[in-house]
């Protein structure tokens, strides 16, 4: 595909190089996944890494071979060999890199949820009006395909007005131990579907009502369930679960559900392919978003950073998912916490 | 089997005949089902039948060769060749007409759900204790055997501690169409699942909230969540929906997932083992509860019904179910239908 | 049901009880799952048990209460508080006692497959012929209403004429290792789904072709597929495999699709509607055949007793499943052997 | 990723430019898939087309913007401008159109089946070896995630050794309606499996077996069944019926199954995670292989061309599929083909 480079609506900073280089910041367990997904990647140059920790920082730029390593994020932001950010850091550090990164005039791809407050994604919206880059939040399940094909036949009416939608994303409690200090299973996870579902409607919340559980040791709570009214009369229900048992055989139990007038769709990621029952039990392996058959990464994950490259490239401001539309999902989660927190129904 | 009948409990009106002698009042589809299983089973006959339309009665109690036939309930309850009502009538008359067969010392099962409030409840389970017979509401789903052997490995404590459930039994809106009159679906169908849920947890409902929707013609609405906190901790979702699309290949689309500290489990009863594809679409019948092959049935619901047909000739009241536990899941159920209209969140 | 005991067809003997009175020959432990079942059902009394294992008769006979005891199947079919017989030995065994069953006048219901080889068919079809009683080979899988009202919706024209059919009937290696010794899978369990494929199609077997795997320790081979021309022109496939991982997550991963000209349908057996997840993996019990829940059975093997007593009350020969039938899939797998064996394709 | 060009092995022609420039020879349906797929890679740039069809070649060329068009594939094959062709023809014109292309020095990507006969593709091995570009047989199953994962979970030893396998690979009889003039099921299809089975168990075939149906009115049999003994004493058995009803919900339902000595694997392509229920009835559209979500390509097939645009980037022979083993693919469905009309077991 040769690109021609139509400069329109905003006014951003792209090298004259045809490869769109990219910089991340943040290196947790999902920032090298960007990484590595980046280096792997054609017209695409991974430039930049940061993280503050040194050591893994040598690491993961050693074994990508990235030469320009920072430990201060602001430093990585000056560096002009970089287009591109992906912003993979903790959710409450969001917010100021993200406003930092857009002041800069970087193109900023800000990983899921946008910030922990309605308040902090208007800020970091206001930045990203003002900036010279484009901004997207990684809302990567609207370029998952089962996902894209339903919202298509949704639009195409075959199921008519949606009256019930519910989604799970339900995890192991061995990948709840190790995020649940950071973030809720409901505001890291229905995210996701919360997301979904505003775009499946084109609705928006009316009220919120949730309820959480805790029965493990960490700081958020292991288990929520949310229950929206929108706009339009339906009800949407997000259910995310971060205790299933250690040996689960779901990589991630996601399904999404969704009956309208005329017609119903299903979609189910929990079961997506492939069963391998060997000495240690079920395992139901990623297939769709970053799986790496024969140590190279393939899936839904290149699939949304592809497309930011590309609006990049042409110089336009990403369609698929808006700084608007993200926030909306924030505003459900965080009324979704309140709720839960004080036994009352949030009205918006 | 041989039974020994050991009088013990309740002093029941047990004719001499080892078969048990059934009457059923109420012949609409599912009072028809009643009979035709009664008809077919062993060591039960099928002595006497009631419905107000003269018509029905002839042509039901024609193809059954049934020779008692009333269009007044009382004197079905006043035929003494009659141990056993099943009362299968619309719920708002089964207050008076249970209340009427537990006086007249029939031993009474009741279909699901017991009634439409906590106080008739009251009434009825009164009108049991004082009355001669034994009385059971047909709650089919403990008679499933994949919710009893989930109910054993619960027991067993196979998945700990229960965090998180979640139940959908949804319709296709040609049935919502013939029953939403007389009965909503958080109501008709909620009932079963909530009851599944309270049994397995052996826990009490804390608060009730809930959000109908209302896309049909008919009075009650067809679609209902209802999400409770309950008394151990855990979050309890249920989720009727009676307007899939007509085709919809579900006989019923009804699933219940179990979350616990140690464990998970998983019931699917939408997806019963048999898938047809012809020419009209894909069907997956009933192959559990009521299904007819070479025209006699078999199932759980003559699981049910032999259960409480032993539990007469053995002279005890059925343990599976209680009328305490019947009650409970009418009172999440009106709570839920209070919560759905009011908007707020019923505290028990 | 009140049975009304017209005698037709055959002269049987029926005991002035109307109590079906039955003895079950062979105590391992498919015999012992007949005794549990016979005697938990209404209408059938257990009233005679035989093994050639002291021991063992106490254990099952105490446990039972059954009071006519015997080491010698002569003796027990001498008994005259005997109506019919289950025989439940090894397969080697039948021949012999069937025969002598049915000459002594018993009905007797024999386990599959009804004997190795076809000419040992003959003979005990020449015995029933003879004999004063019904008689019937145990093709459990009629009795699945999953398999019946598939049969049903075949009878209907629903998927046209028969093109392709495909069955699987998988176990785990550790029941393999228990049985194959006795049996090989192709014989033990290739002998229901060429039953269904015969009955489904209503024609006959044009030729065979089979390949066996015999990885493990036993006598007879743990793995076998069979491919079967039929004179309508159908192919049928049946695969067995008794070498899951011990751990497999299935009781038992039966399946069978079924392609018409018109349409096509889709059994699932493997995945019965309940999945534990407990620190020990994936379990998905049987909920169909024999469940348990509760410490009382239900299922298809009950429907499959409760049919041959009513035909036995009735003196109605079985017309489920003829004995021609069952020789029918005897010579089927008969040949499925001998062409593992010998690399050739076998012409009927 | 900054290619790094290190010429290895073969003395391959690639332009100056990084963007591999790609014709395609042959628009049929499956030719128009690999066009556009083409168009939307990036690095990629399509530069030719063919086809004997001058209004097709309008009409395809017109809307992916192409300039060079050609009806004669050999002066394609002249054109400078293409490094690499994909040929996208009917299967018995791969042979000629493989080898010229060979001979002129483009690297080549020919669509599977690789040739009719072996015979035919040792020519074309031959045509390869002596030719200056690299060439691969567009096996695409080895680039789907599902099947690149059960591979290397084979290779790690966590089923153990391979016992048996069963693929299934059927189609709504629509689409065999519009194939089967050219190719047979087993042929088109079972080529896949076979290849994918091979891979697996990195075995040979000893024997095959095989009985086609034909219920159809075109050229070729509708339905197929191949079962190889493999060299490691595995049994391998094939299905593709290309007469599921028009309707079926299937996109394709494509299944493999393996069981291991240790473990046991389960792909499962015809439920990709998508169902749809609307007034037409239940579909599952693709999801991997090619799907189009809002008018862009994304999948396996990409995964397969992005494959061998590196390689000819690298100047490296393919491994992920060889040419001789997609010659023992079809040694094995041509043995089969000969098997199923001449009712014989084919010894390798």
């Amino acid at each position: 595909m040769a690109f021609r480079l139509t400069l329109v609506g905003k006014n951003y900073q792209m090298s004259e190089s045809r490869n769109v280089r990219w910089g991340v910041i943040g290196l947790g367990w999902f920032g090298e996944v960007h990484a590595d997904n980046l280096a792997e990647m054609p017209d695409i140059e991974l430039t930049a890494l940061c993280t503050r920790r040194p050591e893994r920082l040598t690491d993961v730029a050693d074994r990508l071979d990235v030469e320009n390593r920072y430990t201060n994020y602001r430093d990585l932001l000056a560096d002009p060999s970089v287009d591109v950010v992906s912003i993979t850091t903790h959710i409450y550090d969001h917010r100021d890199i993200a406003i930092d990164a857009l002041r800069s005039g970087k193109h900023v791809l800000l990983e899921k949820p946008m910030a922990p407050t309605v308040a902090d994604c208007n800020h970091i919206i206001q930045a990203a009006e003002k900036g010279g880059g484009l901004f997207m939040v990684g809302h990567i399940c609207r370029f998952d395909p089962r996902a894209a094909l339903a919202k298509e036949a949704i639009e195409e009416g075959r199921i008519g007005k949606i009256i019930s939608m519910h989604a799970r994303r339900n995890l192991s409690r061995a990948i709840g131990r190790m995020v649940l200090d950071d973030i809720s299973a409901l505001m890291g996870d229905g995210i996701h579907d919360a997301d979904l579902m505003l775009w499946f409607s084109q609705a928006k919340v009316s009220s919120v009502y949730a309820q959480e559980v805790h029965p493990g040791q960490n700081k958020y709570p292991d288990a929520g369930w949310s229950i929206a009214r929108l706009d339009n009369g339906a009800v949407a229900v997000v259910e995310c679960v971060w205790h299933l048992p250690e040996n689960t055989p779901y990589a991630i139990d996601a399904r999404l559900e969704v009956i309208g007038t005329e017609g119903a769709l299903y979609i189910n990621c929990g079961e997506a392919g492939l069963a391998i029952h060997d000495a240690a039990g079920v395992k139901m392996p990623d297939t769709m978003y970053w799986p790496r058959p024969f140590g190279r990464y393939c899936g839904v994950l290149q699939e949304e950073l592809r497309y930011f490259a590309n609006c990049v490239r042409a110089g336009q401001a990403p369609q698929r998912i808006t700084p608007a539309e993200s926030r909306a999902t924030v505003a459900w989660m965080a009324a979704a916490t309140e709720s839960a927190q004080t036994g009352s129904v949030i009205n918006f």
